[in-house]
This record gives C-alpha cells, structure tokens and sequence, in this order.
C-alpha cells in the first residue's frame, strides 16, 4: 500500500474514490454487505442513512443514543466523506496528512464537544511569523493583515467591505436566506458584481474576492451576492478569513479520526461499498437499493451534496423544483497538494508557511506540520478554474508546477521535498469537488425552499443544508443533528 | 385512458412520465425486454444508444443505413423525448396537441429532408391577425413588430439591439464559443448585465430579454451573455424571434410522429421502460446496465442532456471537467398549456392568437389549432419563475389562473374551453424541464470542450450538444448524425 510506503524522495497520488488511509483501518470494523448482486441483501431498520462522512455519521450516532435502529449506506470502501486522512510513515499516526476537512474555529462548538466526547485532541496550526507575498511578479514577506506596499487607501477598502458586507449579511436570515429583505436584488446580482461597484483598488478587491469564494467555495463559477452574503454570516468573524491563515486548531492525528470513532461506536451499522441508486420513497416508508443490498426503513436521510443526491433515481421522482436545485448547485474544485520536507526549513527565515499570490498553480499555503513539528509539512491549494486547468496534466506535471511555485514562495529549499502527495476532490467520484456546492445566481431565491424540506419520507442533511458553518465540517455536525432531530418528532 | 375520451367540458393532466399518446402506439412495437430484475437480460450489438429522443432515434437510424447494429434503450415507455403528441378523440389524429417540441423554422434543413423522408408533412402555423399586448393592466392589439404606445426610441433600441447582439454573436465559433475573441469577457457576465449597460427602455430591454432567454431556454436562472450570443447565432435569424409567432410551420399529426416514424423503421431495436443507471466505459467497449437488461457494445451514445447524462454512474468515473460541466447545465422549466374551444373564436376579433405580456402565468400564447382549422386551439407557456410559482399548485389552480390570464387576452369566451390540458415538463422524470439544459455564467469558458468529447468509449449527443439550432428539434437531428457520423469513423 502506497500510502504506507516509509518516505522517500518519490510522489504519492492518492487515487480517488479510491481505498486509502484510515480506511484500512476501519474497513475490518464494519460489517461487509455479504452479496456481490445489486440490492439483493435485504435489510430493515428505522432509519436508513445514505452517505458516512461526518453528517451521516452524526445522524446515525445521535438516533442510536435514542434507541432508534440505524443503518449507514457508504459508496466508498471507508467512513469520513470529505475527510480523509493518510498516514505515509507505517504505525505512526503522529505523521498525517489531511487530503480534506482540517481546520477547526472557534465558534464551532459542537464540532469541539463532539471531538471531545471522542476523546480527539486539538493542537493550535503552525502559524507565527511573516507570511510571503506574491504580486506582479514581485516577492515580499510581511506581518499582519496586508503587505507592506498596500496603500492605506487598498487597506481600508478592505476593511469598510468586510464591514459593509458583514452589515449585509447580518440582514440575511440563515435558516431562510431568501426572505432578506434584499434577497431578490442580491440574488440576481454576483459577488464579484458587488466587488466591481464597490471597490476601486485591484487589490482589496481581489483579497475580498479570495477571503470569501475561495475560503468558502473555490467555485469555478460565480457565487451570486445573496449567497456570498449567507457564507459569510454562516461563518462568523468575516475578518478571520482575511488573515493569512495560522488562528485555527486542528485535530491530532487528523480530521479523520473523528468519522472513525464515530464509526467504531457504531459497529456492525454501517455498509462500505454500498452505493445507493435508487429509492422507493413514499410517506410511511422507504426502500433504499443500494449495491448489494436492499434496505427497507421508516425514514431516510439523505447527505449527500445536493448535485449528488439528484443523481439518485427516487420513485416517486422529486418534485420539480427540488429536482432543479440538484442542478443548480455544482461543486466546487479544489486539489489540495502537500510537500513533506525533513524539517520546518521557512521558520528559520521567520516564514509562518503562508502565501498570498497572485501567479502560479498554488496561491495558498499553510504550514501542514503535525504537533510534533516533524516532517515539516507545506500545503497547497489549486483552486476553482486552476484545477481546471491543472487536472488534465499529468502528476509529475503538476508536482513540477507545484514545486517551482513553492521554490518560488520558500526559496530553493523547497525544491527537493522527500514525498509530494496530492489529492483532487473534482476527481473524487463520491465527492466530485470540495469544499462544497454553490449557489450561482437566483437559486436561493428560487430555491431555497426546497433545501431542506423533507420529501415523503426521505430527510436531507449534509454541510450544504446547514444554516451555520455551511460548508464546513461544523455545518455537517449541525445537519446531522438537525435531521436526527426532525425524524425523532416523527417517529 | 383519459387522453383518448371524447371531448368534454373536463381537465386533462398529462402525468409527466407516464404513458401517454402516440406511446400506445409505439408500444405495441418495440422489443420489450423481458425480465424484471435489473440488468438481468443480457444483449449485445455495435453500438447501443442511451436515450430514444430525436438525437438517439436519429443516430441510430444513421447507423442502421451504415449496416451497423444498434440498440436504443429507453427509460419511458414511449419514444420521442421532449417530442411528445397527444391525440383527445379517439380515431382523429388530425385533432393532436404537441406537448413538447412543435415549431420547425426555415433553415432546419436537416429536420425538414428528415421528415420528408418519413413522409410528414408540415403545414404553416395559423398567425394571421393582430396580436394583444398586455402592459401595465392594459390590453392593446398590434399588428407589426410592436404595440402601437411603443416610442420609435424603444423601437429603435430593439431594433438596435438586434443589430449589436448579432453583430457579436457573429464572432462566436458555434463549435467552440469559448474561443470567441471576447469570450472570458463576455461569459463573466449575464446577458441581463448586458441589457441593463446597454438599453434604457424597459421595453426594449423586456423585449430582448424574452425574445433569448424566453425563446431559447427558458431558464430560471441567468444567462451567460456569452451563452446567450452563441444561442443567437445558432438559431440564425434573431429578429424572427422578437415578432409575435406566427412563422414558422408544425407537423401535420404533431411533432412525435417524426420519432414514432423512425421508430417503426427501428422495429426491435429499441428497449422500452429501460432505465439506463450505469455504464462500465473502456476504451474497447461498454457494458451499458439497464433496468431489466445489459447491453455489450463497442461504443455508446448518451443522448440525455448533460445535466441527466451526469446522474447515470460511469466506471471508471467521468473526468472531473466533464461531470462537473452536467452539474453546472441545469434545465429550464416550461408548462405548456392548451385550451380546446369549438372554433377559432379569436379570428373573428382579427386576433392572431399571440399575446406579449408582462403579467400572468402565461405570458406568451399562439393559436395552435390543427391544419384543418377545428378545433380552435390555444396554447400557453408557463415559464421559468413563472413554473416554479405554479407547479406546486393544483391543477384546478394552474387551470383557473391560465383561464383568468386567456380571458385578459381573447375576451369572455376563453373562458368556457373544451378541455383543458396541460404539461409540466420540469415535473417529467426523464426530462427534467425544457426546452434545454443553459448555461451559466463561466460555464462555457470553463468546461466547453467536454461538452461533445468522447470519453472512452462513450460518445455524446443530444440537441444541447450541437453547434446548430441548439435546444432545438435540428439540433437534435444534428447531434445525432454528428455521433453516428463520429462513431463510423472509428468502428
């Protein structure tokens, strides 16, 4: 296993949708679908959940506290979704690489109590020092929130946009986006519509363009303003975003571990390579075929992003309109990149690890490194139309583009890191984007309605449902709570 | 079956998906696959097409001439797509209603040879007359291009406008607009962008708005300018679309009987109530799984629009750039509404039949009544905003509020029709909406060349993938010759 390799100067790619990291070691948890013929194991249960990454896990763990009998359908040979985390030194998970989900923030409080319960710890990210500039081919360091060639005037659009944006915003009703006052107007306009109207400095432009559709989408497509308006108030603390990053925490061990735990808690409910196409959907039950398995249940929920959860075949078919919202909300791309370096060479130059650019296939960095602070660990990020763009290529291009970028950023010692992994989430067949959907133009305020509701008796949860930290992993905790809850007053 | 009763002062809903029409009469000849148990029934040919619309039908009636075996598998029990004809007295095919595709235009040469071929003949629509405006409460009747209080300036604007957009859309390759000079430019913004920067008559800008998004799409949501000047150029001939309808012609015996006629020519190669829901894709062949059978093939056609061709489960998975291209096409949504009255009443006022309104439900009619002139018929478009309002309303609901808006229009005796029939094509199963799939901001940019781009073994077709009068029924004829024509070359 590639994953387990000990390190060397060599690439690791790990394949999409493909077994990988924590997943051989909850893959001997779970209870293996016994029949290789489509849907031909029949099962029951109250509550059948389609999707093991942390929403679906979390419904599934909080309906169990409440005697309800679960099962987890997953189309992947492990747990965890979006979070996916790889171990490349054998035995030692104090060497790890999140592919996925990572950072932790404060606010994300039931994120936090759940790790706790799990008993994960957190450790604060690697983040003192300067962060590196790149603009017009020019490279700085600085401290704080701008570089130091910012004029005062660049400085302060920033800062009355985050303000004005986040006065927006807080006009913007999470659980209901579409009944701001304003709602129609925004919706039919773009972020970088907004962007354009209102600042006149290229800079503040694009570092408010960066700190909102890249922190919170990496969408290849515009994010219309109403939608940019909800993330940010799903998030809290816009300015936060505009920082280099290095003020959140992360979970020892990785991001994983929590999907995992959650996992070995519910042992013997949860079915890997079972992928759900179909679903006999009507109000006192439903029929869920999956590979291998047909499972019949009271209710079901649905976590998939929603691009994907259109993808299943429902009977009866969905209502049109929340049909036209699978259509409408695409992923975004992200291909997260990492280099592993014998130690954390930057901090000798005073760096944090983090890059702002504006040139290159990776405009983003942090510094990656576990606890220990062994290896030294960079990562990237490709985002939105560079993924595009970067995808088709070979590895070893993209390795070679990365690499020149980080030599660019960190100078020539980071031109030799013993390992390159690389992970694209557009690729993923499960996941096809990270870090989640989008809402282009007019969909809120067409179909907003439609996000949640539940339809006969299929329920929706995923991180895309959550009205707070939509996107994020605390966003999946939400959901799955929220879901759990819904089908608890009904059952 | 309700669409054969005689007729009666009753509703008549057409159930999106269900058997309807000339589908009885298709059915009694296709091959129907004879297990029940998914994929179960193994077949094998050359070259096996996913989809039994116009593009499917045609491509494999192209292949069939060239001595190549087919199969076409389709998830309806009827053929014909978006094509889909009803006859409501029972014996009388000369008294049809076109729920779907209906208007051929002078230039799609290819559809006309194709039908002339079957031997269908076509006949002018009725459109003489003045047609009623509706503006600002008040109703006006005109004859030319606009209504009578329009200013020369409004005029002028259109007129203008037309001009400038055809003007533009003449430097978009129809095979590649993204290669268009001003592509990135123009597919950052909306064409709504470029009506608002570039008409100040809200008449004109109405007017321009609806003679593109209306006639072309039907979208929801927002139109890429670039998408919208590539929709332009492929239909030809703008200004046709901006002059009440009344120029183009119809089918005698309605538009499905072009792919009822194919199909009788098919006779055995076509799977019915097959539900395609995975294709194993490889650069030597396919294996194309179905409800009920599995089909072996050297290639495949999937003709769905994108959006529906993204939800059939590929192995090896779709590349990143193409899935996420059917995530970002979704469809537009139309309800078409017809009212039955004993005679063309309308003529006797010196009224056409069309309507341009900027109130109701419906907001675009035509006289839609059969070659024979009896009974008089009037036919409705719910769209966009419009169909998501509606659609989850009752029938009786839709019905009183498209007779309210018939009566606004054509007088007090609009509102005693014959029957009443309606149908939602966003509530279709296997459509999804109509007319096509748009395209938004970004999207042809980004992802244009692996809209028609094999991928293994698999070819696509479908009238959203033609450079020609695409979303319409030549675009259709087009994609599929385009795949056939694809595929012999390589075979």
């Amino acid at each position: 296993m590639r994953h387990l390799a000990q390190l060397g100067r060599r690439t690791f790619v790990t394949l999409a949708g493909s077994a990988v990291g924590a997943s051989s070691q909850v893959g001997t948890l779970m209870a293996a679908a016994p029949s290789a013929s489509a849907g031909s194991d029949a099962r029951s249960c109250d509550v059948v959940i389609v999707g093991a990454g942390l929403s679906g896990l979390r419904a599934a763990m909080v309906l169990s506290a409440a005697n309800v009998n679960v099962l987890v359908l997953e189309a992947r040979d492990r747990v965890g979704g979006r979070l996916l985390t790889i171990y490349p030194a054998e035995g030692n998970t104090r060497f790890f690489i999140d592919h996925g989900g990572q950072w932790v923030s404060a606010g994300q409080d039931r994120l936090i109590a759940l790790a706790d319960e799990l008993g994960v710890p957190l450790f604060p990210t690697w983040g003192t020092g300067a962060a590196v500039d790149w603009h017009n081919g020019q490279r700085s360091i600085y401290t704080g929130m701008f570089p130091s060639y910012w004029s005062s005037d660049a400085q302060n659009q920033v800062l009355a946009g985050v303000q004005q944006l986040e006065e927006m915003a807080n006009t913007v009703p999470l659980d209901a986006p579409w009944t701001a006052p304003n709602a129609d107007q925004w919706d039919t306009q773009t972020y970088a519509d907004w962007l354009a109207a209102n600042t006149s400095s290229e800079l503040a432009r694009a570092m408010l363009e960066r700190g909102v559709t890249g922190v919170f989408n990496s969408s290849p497509g515009p994010l219309s303003l109403l939608a940019a308006l909800f993330v940010i108030r799903s998030a809290q603390d816009l300015i936060r975003h505009f920082h280099p990053l290095g003020r959140d925490q992360r979970f020892v061990g990785g991001a994983q571990r929590i999907p995992v735990k959650i996992a070995q808690r519910l042992r013997g409910k949860i079915l890997l390579n079972s992928y759900v196409y179909q679903i006999n959907n009507n109000s006192d039950g439903v029929e869920v075929i999956a590979d291998q398995v047909t499972v019949r249940a009271r209710r079901a929920i649905v976590t998939l992003p929603p691009t994907l959860a259109g993808r299943i075949r429902y009977n009866p078919a969905l209502p049109a309109s929340r049909d036209h919202l699978t259509e409408s909300t695409p992923m975004g791309w992200v291909i997260k990149v990492h280099c592993i370096y014998p130690t954390r060479f930057w901090v000798d130059a005073g760096l944090s690890g983090a890059v702002t650019s504006d040139e290159g296939a990776v405009r983003t960095t942090a510094d990656n490194s576990p606890s220990s602070g062994k290896p030294g660990i960079l990562v990237g990020f490709i985002e939105g139309s560079a993924a595009r763009r970067l995808a088709p290529l070979s590895v070893e291009q993209r390795r070679a583009e990365v690499i020149a970028d980080f030599v660019r950023y960190f100078g020539p010692e980071a031109g030799n890191p013993l390992e390159y992994f690389e992970y694209s989430w557009g690729d993923d067949a499960f996941a096809r984007g990270a870090y989640g959907g989008y809402w282009t133009q007019g969909l809120w305020t067409t179909y907003g309605p439609d996000l949640r509701a539940p339809i006969g008796s299929v329920h929706w949860a995923g991180t895309e449902t959550s009205p707070d930290w939509n996107g994020k992993m605390e966003g999946a905790v939400q959901s799955g709570e929220h879901a759990a809850a819904e089908i608890l007053t009904v059952l």
